[in-house]
C-alpha cells in the first residue's frame, strides 16, 4: 500500500510516498481503508524531530483517520465490513494514519456520523478530543460557565467553541478580525481581536481559560475568578507557571490528548445533532503531504487541513 | 525493576525473574507501581507459543494489573500520584503486567474501588471485560433474559454470572457439583452439573448462551429461541460453526476482549456497589509465576489466580 514515510527528521520535504506492507489486524482489531487523514500540529513536531514521539525514522506519521472497515478479525463485534468509522489509533505510541490502510483496535474507533464526509470526520479525533478532554473531562464546564478560548478559529479552538456552547457555556474567544464572522458562526458570544495589546486584560470572573496557543497563563490569573481553571494544551510541563497559577488561588491543568472511544462517540453524537461542524480549510492528496505540512506550520490556518486518498 | 520474562516459548519453566529497565511513561501516560497482576488463560497460550501475540521472545507477559500511580506525566489529568488504579494495558499488542512497574495510558485505567484489595482488583480487567463485552456490548442482555453461562465458576464465568444478574437476567450456569454452592452464592438461579451427559439438552427458549469453554455451539442451537444469541470467547474463528448457528436462525458472535476504560469504570461501579465480587483462588509471589501458570493450565481453578509484588 502507499503511505507517507520519512527517513530523517527535518523540513516538510523529508516526507515521501513509499510502498509499504499493508498492516495485518490482530485479534480485537479491524482493517480500515483510509479515505481521509487529518494533520495536526503535533505531526509537524514529530516530523521535524522537535517531539520524537515515534523514535528515530523511518516511521509513518499521523493519527486522525476516517474510512471504511474492510476486514473484521473474528472476535470483534462492534463493527461489520463496510461500516464507516473514524478515530485516532495508537496516539502517541505509534503513527499510522498517512496510509491507505490502518489496523485499529475496535475500541479506538467510533462510527462516522452519516451527515459528515470522511474529510470532515477525519478532522475531528485529535483536535476534537483535545477540546473535549480539556473542557469536559478536566475543566468540568457546566451551564452558564464563562469560558475564554484562545485562538477560537484554530483546529482545537473551533471545536472547543462548539463543545463549550453545547455544554451551555458563555464563550469568549480570540481571533484575528478576518476570522470574527467565522467564530461567531460557531456560536462564540464575544470575540476579541488578539492583535490588540493585552487583548483579554479587561476580562474578569472567568470560570475557565483554555490556552491552545501558549503564553496566556499569567494573563489568565487576573481574568479567572478565584478557583477558576486555567487549562493549557501547550505549556503542560511548565511547573513554574503551574506554581504561579495555583499560588494565586486559581487551578492549573495541562492536557495531553489520548485515545478515547467513549469521548469520540460523544463528539459523533454532537456532530450528528448538528452541534459540531468541522471546518476544513483545505484538502490535499496524500502525495502532497509535504505541502500540507507547510500550510499547517504557517500557523495561518482556519479549522483543519486534511489529506485524501485516491481510493 | 524485577519482571517475569522468557527467552523461549515452552512450558511454565521458561518463565524467569529478570532485572529489566523501568518503563518510562510517554505523554498521556502514568507510571503505575504494580501491587498485583492476575493470570489469564491467554497468558499461557502466549507463553507456550500457541498464540504468539507478542511475537518471538524475549517479552514480558501479562496484562491485568492493580497498583498505585507513582508518576504522572504532565498533561494527564485523570489521576494524581498515589491514586489506586487497575486496568489491562496494551492488550493484545504488548504485555507488561508481570513487573514491578508499568507505564500506562491514563484512559486504559480506572480507579480501584476502595472496597477491593489490589489482588481483587487485578483479577477483574481481562476476565471481567470479556464477560461484560460479551453479555452487555454484544448480546445486549436485558432484564428478564434467560442466559446460560458455561463454566460459571471460572475466571470469566464467575464475573459473567454477576454481570448478568446485575442486568436483571435469569442465570443458568454449568459447574461441577463441588462448585454449586459457589456459583449460587454469585447469584446463579439454576445450576447444572456439566459432568452429566448432554447437561443442557433439556433447556429451551434461552435468549443467550455464553460459551467460555468451547464446544457448546451446536448444543446451543436447540436450546436458544429463534433469534437467540450464541456468544463464544473460544471458537471465534470457527466459520463452519457460525454458519450452522445462523442457518438455524440463531445469531453467532465470537468475542475478543479489548481495553475499554469506560467498561472498566462500569465494572468498578458494580464492585463498589457490592454487585461484583472477584473470587481469588490463590495468590503467588511474582517469583513463583511458573507455579501459578501450572495451576491455571490445570483447568481446575475457581475464580482467579493472582501474582503479588513484594513492594
Amino acid at each position: 500500500m502507499r503511505a507517507i514515510t520519512q527517513h530523517a527528521f527535518g523540513a516538510p520535504d523529508v516526507l515521501e510516498v513509499a510502498d509499504v506492507a499493508k498492516p495485518a489486524p490482530l485479534p480485537s482489531e479491524v482493517l480500515v481503508r483510509v479515505h481521509a487523514a487529518s494533520i495536526n500540529r503535533v505531526d509537524t513536531y514529530v516530523r521535524s524531530g522537535a517531539l520524537p514521539l515515534l523514535g528515530e525514522p523511518p516511521f509513518i506519521l499521523g493519527w486522525d483517520i476516517s474510512g471504511v472497515v474492510e476486514e473484521v478479525v473474528p472476535g470483534v463485534t462492534r463493527f461489520d465490513i463496510g461500516d464507516e468509522v473514524f478515530g485516532m489509533p495508537f496516539f502517541p505510541r505509534a503513527g499510522s494514519a498517512f496510509a491507505e490502510y490502518v489496523a485499529v483496535p475496535s475500541r479506538q474507533l467510533a462510527r462516522k456520523p452519516a451527515n459528515l464526509s470522511h474529510v470532515e470526520a477525519a478532522s475531528i479525533p485529535l483536535a476534537g478530543l483535545t477540546a473535549r478532554q480539556s473542557l469536559i473531562d478536566t475543566a468540568h464546564i457546566t451551564e452558564g460557565d464563562r469560558v475564554l478560548i484562545h485562538a477560537g478559529a484554530g483546529g482545537v479552538g473551533h471545536f472547543a467553541i462548539q463543545i463549550a456552547k453545547a455544554a451551555g457555556a458563555h464563550v469568549i474567544t480570540t481571533a484575528g478580525a478576518a476570522k470574527h464572522d467565522f467564530v461567531k458562526s460557531l456560536g462564540a458570544d464575544e470575540v476579541i481581536d488578539y492583535h490588540t495589546t493585552d487583548c483579554t486584560g479587561h476580562l474578569r470572573d472567568l470560570d475557565v481559560v483554555l490556552d491552545t496557543v501558549g503564553g496566556y497563563g499569567d494573563a489568565a490569573i487576573a481574568t479567572l475568578k478565584p478557583g477558576g481553571r486555567f487549562i493549557t494544551i501547550v505549556e503542560r510541563t511548565d511547573l513554574d507557571l503551574a506554581h504561579r497559577v495555583t499560588a494565586a488561588g486559581r487551578r492549573f491543568a495541562g492536557v495531553t490528548v489520548e485515545p478515547d472511544y467513549a469521548g469520540l462517540e460523544r463528539l459523533a453524537a454532537l456532530a450528528a445533532d448538528g452541534a459540531l461542524r468541522p471546518h476544513i480549510q483545505q484538502t490535499f492528496p496524500l502525495e502532497e503531504a509535504a505541502k500540507a505540512h507547510e500550510l499547517v506550520e504557517s500557523g495561518r490556518t482556519v479549522g483543519k487541513i486534511v489529506l485524501t486518498m485516491s481510493n
